[in-house]
């Protein structure tokens, strides 16, 4: 009996050596190094694990489900490097982006070669053909999608005034989206019906926005060793998150100015960052954050009642749990 | 019976109706604009139409083709956006490109909206499911090698000296995967056999590259009011073509000097660039270009012999003529 650690680090073992065989099969070298610079730097691989349980949850096997979990974690790795570049964000995971590494003309192109092997890979299983190519309009959607919830956070940064339901509707676009075609894409690979990839993708926006409503927590309060950037990015970015915008609709008068000018400061000094965590904490925006994380796993976890109670559903209830409380 | 013009006609305001199609769909208005910017810019629609007139060469219908048609024109359009970043070019079709009439952070996005939207067309037919799967696995391997020969035309601007093999390499990936995936494309949809789409997909590579070798020979000697760019893009953005190849292999002392400084100058002069011109006509370089063009395009004909001689192989002869004659 396998447990969920030894699960996810079985997935994550398979998925990387895929990996290794994309990554050999680049013929240009620069576009190797930068592929491999984002490919193998120590993600979670959630993703591919959420794809792989979702099959097993609904009957299917690992097998099935693996060319849409290495498809899935290819998109998002793909989006990380784009949205790098666009987010002028300079560390990821510990290490310098793709774009800082190599120049963004090989951060944009890298980007694309992995967005391209996403779909060279889930058109090249085994697999049932009808369902296959169901995948392959997901995954596809999904992506646009993903532009569109970029476009967003762009265009809020230039915005005094963004209200929290523009950010969940964003946040949906851009984190989750992805996640919710994982356990979709997985449902529908391993032979589910259009009943549970449905509930599957309820499962997966929620969760996304849970997870992504923790990361803007773990941007102030989580500890910059796990997390691998400095703390106060998104200040530093001037991103419009949970925790700017609950704070910018309650705050008056000098504290808010202070936050106003704070954000997108790039060189906003680390006692400065210290003095907006403050002010954050004093108009309970931070806590507001915990809160909405856990709100948002819990109606996540709902979606999954219609299953079967196993080991799998176990599991996607265990991960819900963690997006709202994990501390890297 | 339709004539070539007719029919390319015809086909173009197919792909023009679903492109509208596509535009209407993107919800983020920045986005859609910056899609239409491209979109609708005036291309030749050429891709398509091969798509179309090689999926009825084989006997199948312009409605089996459409799916692939619009797939690959969106590739091509996605390709032209993020490699317009890339070199630095300011205009295209007589327009700012994309990144200087809307930025970068937004020309990357639309980039990868419209190759998200590719796979998305392509994967949403009646058509047979084993054939489009096919053909997705061909696009997504191609877009691919796309970046792979863009990264090495991003190599040989850094680099003296290039030979003339390494440069149709580059030229294959760059241009002549694309070309040689629509017909490729367009026959498979169309119900044709390996042997057919293998045979078309060395036409389409060898169109290509005659494509491109004339690309180069009108760059320097083409109207600039047809081209909508500026006569002499290449050697200002340092682009190694077949005639700087040839020029700087055949010339020496003064004259390789003076070209090897005009490449990459972006604040050259128009009579500069004249007299770069003269230099590589004196040196056979221009006409050299000339040639070769024809020769590929020669040798892609070859390739139809094998098919029946109806009207859509007299087309695909006739744009192979057209592609190393062209005047824009």
């Amino acid at each position: 009996m396998w447990t969920f650690l030894e699960d996810m680090k079985r997935i994550s073992s398979v998925i990387d050596s895929e990996i290794d065989r994309i990554l050999s099969e680049i013929e240009d070298e620069r576009l190797r190094e930068a592929s491999e610079h984002i490919l193998k730097s120590g993600g979670k691989r959630l993703r591919p694990f959420l794809v792989v349980i979702s099959s097993q949850l609904v009957g299917g096997t690992v097998k099935d489900a693996i060319p849409g979990a290495l498809a899935v974690e290819l998109i998002h790795n793909f989006s990380l490097v784009h949205d790098d570049i666009m987010d002028r964000s300079k560390m990821r995971r510990g290490k310098p982006t793709v774009h800082e590494e190599f120049g963004e003309d090989m951060a944009i192109l890298t980007g694309d070669a992995i967005f391209s092997e996403a779909f060279s890979v889930l058109s090249s299983p085994d697999g049932n053909s009808e369902r296959v190519l169901e995948a392959i309009k997901i995954l596809s959607r999904t992506s646009k999608i993903l532009c569109e919830g970029q476009s967003m956070d762009i265009s809020f940064k230039k915005r005094e005034s963004v209200s929290e339901e523009e950010y969940l509707e964003m946040v949906k676009k851009k984190t989750g989206a992805l996640i919710a075609s994982s356990v979709y894409i997985g449902a529908l690979l391993g032979g589910g019906n259009k009943t549970e990839c449905e509930s599957l993708w309820k499962y997966g926006e929620n969760l996304g926005v849970a997870f992504q409503i923790r990361d803007d927590w773990l941007d102030l309060k989580g500890d910059p060793e796990k997390s691998g950037k400095p703390r106060g990015s998104d200040i530093r970015e001037g991103s419009k998150t949970i925790i700017t915008i609950h704070a910018l609709s309650s705050l008056r008068g000098d504290e808010r100015d202070k936050l106003l000018r704070a954000l997108g400061r790039e060189d906003i000094s680390e006692s400065e960052i210290q003095e907006v965590i403050r002010i954050l904490e004093e108009a309970g925006s931070i806590s507001y954050a915990e809160e909405k994380a856990k709100e948002f796993a819990e109606k996540a976890k709902k979606y999954l009642e219609q299953f079967e109670e196993n080991k799998y559903r176990k599991y996607l209830e265990e991960i819900a749990d963690f997006s709202a409380t994990r501390e890297m």
